[in-house]
């Protein structure tokens, strides 16, 4: 698969003093924030994968379009929050406006250029995640955040997934606020180990890996609660890193893991990644109940969370030449999606719907709710024309 | 005008190990804080004046149903943000899911329980700020944050409206994570000391108000980096509360601004209040300029800003019976609002739309856009029986 993103990359227009830039919505997210960088500002919203665009975080809007028909497409991310949504929020909390084409080719922008604003209904917030069904995003206003005086990162490593979910919950609720806090199991470490991207050997075992910013004092400050709450749930020593070069390469396994286990696929495997997220206090036994059925069915899988919002990904690997495998692998999935909607979750915390979930969305908000979904894509689009077959079908009833 | 707070004003569920509460809209939010306090948590979106109830912060959604027709329903606050939004972010951004009952009775729930969900369309975000036009919001799952360990308010005088606000836009750029940063001018501060209500004496100009939260040397530290910005800016010296009490009687003036400028009304007399909010770095010359048109007209006027977001608040002494007057003010208003569009600024920060700014919404949004938020609210509303009135008419071309 590959996507021409030298289009609509452009920086349009940057506005330092009011902490906001406009852009293309094919521009990345990383050559945005080298651009930036000399005026102390950055984009913060990190999805991971280094070649995320921003577009690929409002609404995938080109993506569809470049894409429709792809197999692989209900794999795409629509509301990308990444590791620093902890902290920051996800990409709907960094948009000021959208300029989008609807369907019917009329060009709407959503706001004018406020930070804050009250005008009407939050469009902004529509679109966002709406997977292209709305609409076309051709421009959009982020706001920027401030480059922390200080940065850290540090790794730990816990005896079983529990402890470690289990500390990232107190962590949570002691009110630290982690810039970034990342659980990784034992098997997504030794994929990382094994597709040897990283220039580092890890234990094999899970880890939850942080990330801190703020001022000196803030920093060692919050460095000091997590390591006395990680002790008490049985964490080995830490390891830190405080240069940029240090703390790249201890980032860098968070950061290679998909590629790490792609890097993996034999010919005619595949790796299914998909996401979900339940209330906080339930992430410890979802992740522990999907682990056990995996290795139950003898599934490659690994598992890595955004685990202060109470969201995970599990990848699996597959051959899609083996229609028994399939079957086991949409057996597992199916199963962890239930769980967490009977948990309270979502069959998708930043994923998306896409062609994979339409039927997982009608069991987790039920007929009214997606009923009115229908409406209002209808109603923008009544010809069903943006991305269609994305999110929700329709029926004859629909248009009754 | 009394409204009757003893219904819908219950706590159905309090997960603390999820950091969420289930609350029925008339909740009082600073009751609702008292009752959790022991857990360590908070509902951190504080609206300002205490009557403020959940449901007003959501979509209004009990008070339109209540006030319909009442002359000074424009005035109603939709998105409420207030003096913590800089830090914490606005109402919006503490809603996990809404129960909302729709025109034709059907009953909705917009998520399950999970902080984080791309499942569909965000139903939240649309319900949220609409001004009761959408639907009936019955219930709300809020999320909570935790009660920082330290808090610090402060507050420091400023030679003119323009150096506070240069400063506050300095430390808005410094990064330092302000809790609350807020702007009242020598007005606003004659007021709160003719008002009497705060057992002190101000001094009678420009003043920021701020709250600092988070660890002990965190807040030491962000303390530091505000008194030598405020320094370069002429500040006088920083006043600085840490017990509880003396924090309250420091922020009493901010708290009692609202009442303090309605107590001073004589017979015959109303408060004006509006609000719109700009780019970041044209927040001091639109107050500036707004200042110096109403002493010109000679018009009695204090204001009150969210300086961190660009919004700020005018609230306006006028004699209701006099037409000269209505009229006066009502060209202020208009003048205030047009500067903040060609700012490309909105309308409105907060207080929404209602019966009053109908006509602006159309002139900064323009009519296409204006377009989509009606083809959702006929979606949504066909027959208009939702709050009719409130932002936006029904004109016979657009059912065409």
């Amino acid at each position: 698969m590959s996507i021409d993103f030298t289009h609509m990359n452009k920086i349009i227009d940057f506005h330092p003093q009011d902490m906001d830039i406009v852009v293309q919505p094919a521009v990345s997210w990383m050559d945005l924030n080298e651009d930036i960088k000399a005026s102390g500002l950055f984009f913060p919203v990190d999805p991971g994968p280094s070649v995320c665009a921003v577009s690929k975080m409002t609404t995938i809007s080109l993506w569809p379009i470049l894409l429709i028909g792809r197999e692989n497409l209900y794999r795409q991310k629509s509301g990308v929050c990444g590791t620093n949504a902890v902290r920051y929020g996800t990409m709907k909390d960094w948009v000021i406006n959208l300029t989008v084409v609807l369907a019917d080719g009329t060009v709407i922008k959503t706001k004018r250029r406020p930070r804050k604003s009250s005008a009407g209904y939050n469009l902004n917030y529509l679109f966002v995640g709406s997977e292209g069904t709305l609409g076309v995003v051709t421009e959009i206003t982020l706001k920027l955040a401030v480059i922390p005086q200080e940065t850290s990162v540090a790794v730990v490593t816990f005896p079983s997934i529990r402890a470690a979910a289990a500390a990232a919950s107190d962590i949570m609720r002691s009110g630290v606020p982690v810039a970034a806090m990342e659980i990784m199991d034992e098997v997504q470490m030794m994929v990382v180990n094994k597709a040897g991207g990283t220039g580092k050997i890890w234990k094999e075992v899970p880890t939850l890996f942080f990330k801190f910013s703020g001022t000196k004092a803030g920093v060692f400050d919050n460095i000091g609660t997590v390591k006395k709450i990680a002790k008490a749930h049985q964490a080995g020593e830490f390891e830190f890193a405080r240069t940029p070069e240090e703390q790249k390469i201890l980032w860098s396994a968070r950061k290679e893991s998909l590629w790490s286990m792609l890097s993996l696929r034999k010919t005619g495997q595949e790796v299914w990644s998909t996401d979900v997220a339940v209330p906080l206090s339930r992430l410890a036994d979802i992740i522990e109940i999907s682990k056990k059925e995996m290795d139950d069915l003898g599934v490659f899988a690994s598992i890595l969370g955004h685990i202060g919002d109470g969201n995970f990904h599990e990848s699996i690997m597959y051959d899609k030449s083996n229609p028994e495998e399939v079957k086991r692998i949409e057996k597992c999935v199916h199963d962890m999606v239930d769980r967490a909607l009977e948990m309270e979750g979502t069959c998708t915390g930043e994923h998306g719907i896409g062609l994979g979930k339409k039927d997982y969305l009608v069991k987790e908000l039920g007929l009214e709710t997606l009923s009115v979904m229908k409406k209002i894509k209808l109603a923008l689009d009544p010809l069903w024309l943006m991305n269609p077959g994305k999110i929700m079908d329709l029926s004859a009833h629909d248009r009754s």
